[in-house]
């Protein structure tokens, strides 16, 4: 059997035979250009120096941001049901995530993907696989990073993205009066992560379609740039966030940057079929789950309703989902849900608090 | 007792109470200021968005980086050698220098600090303040990253620094005949781990006034901005790259992307007093861990000749230190090492492999 095991090379050769083919033909490409600036990735990966170099001439905003990967994330994947290719498409989603929430266009992304012995060249190659192949459904690419051991998997990145000069989407600007929009269902990923270690143990089935859904929103998430492009533009969004942390708690951060409350309509929240069927399982609201900790990479953001057609039509043409689902009342005010007998009431769900939080306790009314 | 234990926090918690402090005013300020453009922080960490923001016009090269920190650079971490506040402090000298190895300057740190249960409030403060202080005195600061739990503490950062358009120093570039030159002596990192684990058991003792100087060197790594910047803007270096890895591995890998071979001249490599004094308890020659792994932030770059006069010039008056150890010669020739015999031969010590080298065993002459 020698020769068939596995192979598990030392951290220059990974780098040189399992993470350079992903690289080539980096440098030199022209990774942003509006009628106000133009940046050049001078130096990608595939020029193997100390730093990935920009080339910036004109006006912009260039926004970057960090972030880790773990926790929760990853219960999924220590169950079996998410492979090491899901892992590095999901790095790069939740980094790229904030890049969208800008409204600005990514041009790289740094990865570390650090490894205990146990995982193979193999394995290894997988994550590397589903980090470029996520860089690439993103329309960017990963220009550098650190590779080499550890005592577990840890993936971090970092996300580069421009925007025209002081287009960048913040947290604040909304005014009283602004809708309060979200471009998807939310809760999505929270009740996978609810639901599948404890299927067919303390809780049932759900339809077989139902839990590929469920996989498929981590396999594949979808970072939403295209939407914060538009909002970006010209300008629409007074204020814009991604629902990383969840629903509830991405409201509650967009009413406290802004200082205002909001209104949210209960009949108008987006609540996909999955959440329900969990949500039934579980003996919760389907409201309930949809608002708690999950993260999903939907975009919240706030509009004047004299923006809203344009923006409404804007997001059709590019395919894109628009949901308003409140608006902003008076600094001071609580954020607060009305249902059809149109009393107030405080927002259900469980916002995200830490890691270890089992969500699927917190929701479950039994 | 009550009350008087350590506190232990949660995510949010920390942020506001122990990490929003230290991100105060960073907002508005200008980063980078040359002739051909102007950078500045339009939302910092301070501005608590999805992405730190920068505001750029004018013509640039942005240099971007991203190190993780564990390994044997955490070994006289759990020797109780460094303190939470010195591992920060690394982790940001650690990407920092990479900007300075491209000849920038500093505009933003992200760091990635993942916490165990058993760090409590007091040392995660110790690690975000000593981040803090290196951003400081490296003259820039923290704009972003995350925070959270962990199983181990988890260390990651990404630099991002500003240079003149196209000035950024590369690798590669260096002709037949230049000379090649360092900062100041390596090893010294290196010999601080490959002595405290074995001080008092297999090996003896060195003087309380050199353990404290192989300390301090992990405790205060000084990364090499003033003399990158003074290479890159005239432009003298036609080729750079920090000793991270050790002068060995650096001088191999500048021999590999320019191309070339390098002599170095034995008797002009400085050696540092507390790598002799390592050296003779490992029974090896002070060249052999001089030379071997070592995560020093040294700038190793070649230099036209014509041009050194000049540049020492520059280095003497910003008070920094260069020594030409070697020159290059024809494409093909393999890098050598000539002492007084006037015999080339091959460069001793042990390159950087992977992170588990013990460097101490592989350096013993005995």
């Amino acid at each position: 059997m020698v020769g068939n095991g596995p192979v598990f090379s030392d951290e220059p050769t990974r780098l040189d035979s399992l993470v350079r083919e992903f690289c080539c033909g980096q440098s030199g490409r022209i990774v942003d250009l509006t009628d106000s600036a133009t940046v050049t990735l001078a130096l990608g990966a595939d020029a193997r120096d100390d730093c990935a170099v920009y080339d910036i001439s004109g006006a912009m905003s260039l926004v970057v941001s960090s972030d880790y990967v773990r926790g929760p994330r990853f219960r999924l994947y220590e169950l079996g049901l998410l492979a090491n290719f899901d892992i590095g498409y999901y790095l790069v989603a939740a980094n790229v995530s904030d890049i969208a929430a800008m409204g600005a266009t990514p041009i790289g992304v740094l990865t570390v993907v650090r490894y205990p012995e146990e995982l193979d060249d193999a394995g290894f190659r997988e994550i590397i696989a589903g980090i470029h192949a996520a860089a690439q459904d993103f329309g960017t690419c990963v220009v550098g990073g650190d590779i080499g051991s550890a005592e577990r998997i840890i993936l971090s990145a970092t996300a580069l993205g421009s925007c025209r000069l002081g287009r960048g989407l913040t947290r604040n600007g909304a005014k009283p009066g602004d809708l309060l929009c979200v471009t998807g269902p939310c809760g999505i990923r929270g009740a996978a992560v609810a639901y599948f270690p404890r299927r067919g143990k303390d809780l049932g089935h759900i339809s077989a379609t139902t839990e590929s859904r469920l996989l498929q929103s981590w396999r594949r998430p979808r970072a939403r740039i295209t939407e914060g492009r538009i909002l970006s533009k010209h300008p629409y969004a007074t204020s814009c966030q991604d629902t990383s942390d969840g629903l509830k708690s991405t409201i509650e951060q967009l009413s406290r940057s802004n200082g205002l409350g909001f209104e949210i309509f209960s009949g108008a929240v987006p609540i996909d079929s999955a959440v329900i069927e969990v949500a039934e399982l579980l003996e919760a609201e389907p409201m309930t789950l949809t608002m708690s900790a999950s993260p999903d990479f939907q975009l919240l953001f706030t509009l004047d309703p004299a923006n809203l057609n344009a923006c409404e039509r804007e997001f059709r043409a590019s395919d894109c989902e628009i949901n308003v689902i409140g608006r902003a009342t008076e600094s001071g005010q609580p954020t607060v849900i009305v249902g059809a007998d149109g009393i107030p009431r405080s927002l259900p769900g469980v916002p995200w608090v830490h890691q270890n939080v089992d969500i699927s306790k917190l929701v479950s009314g039994g």
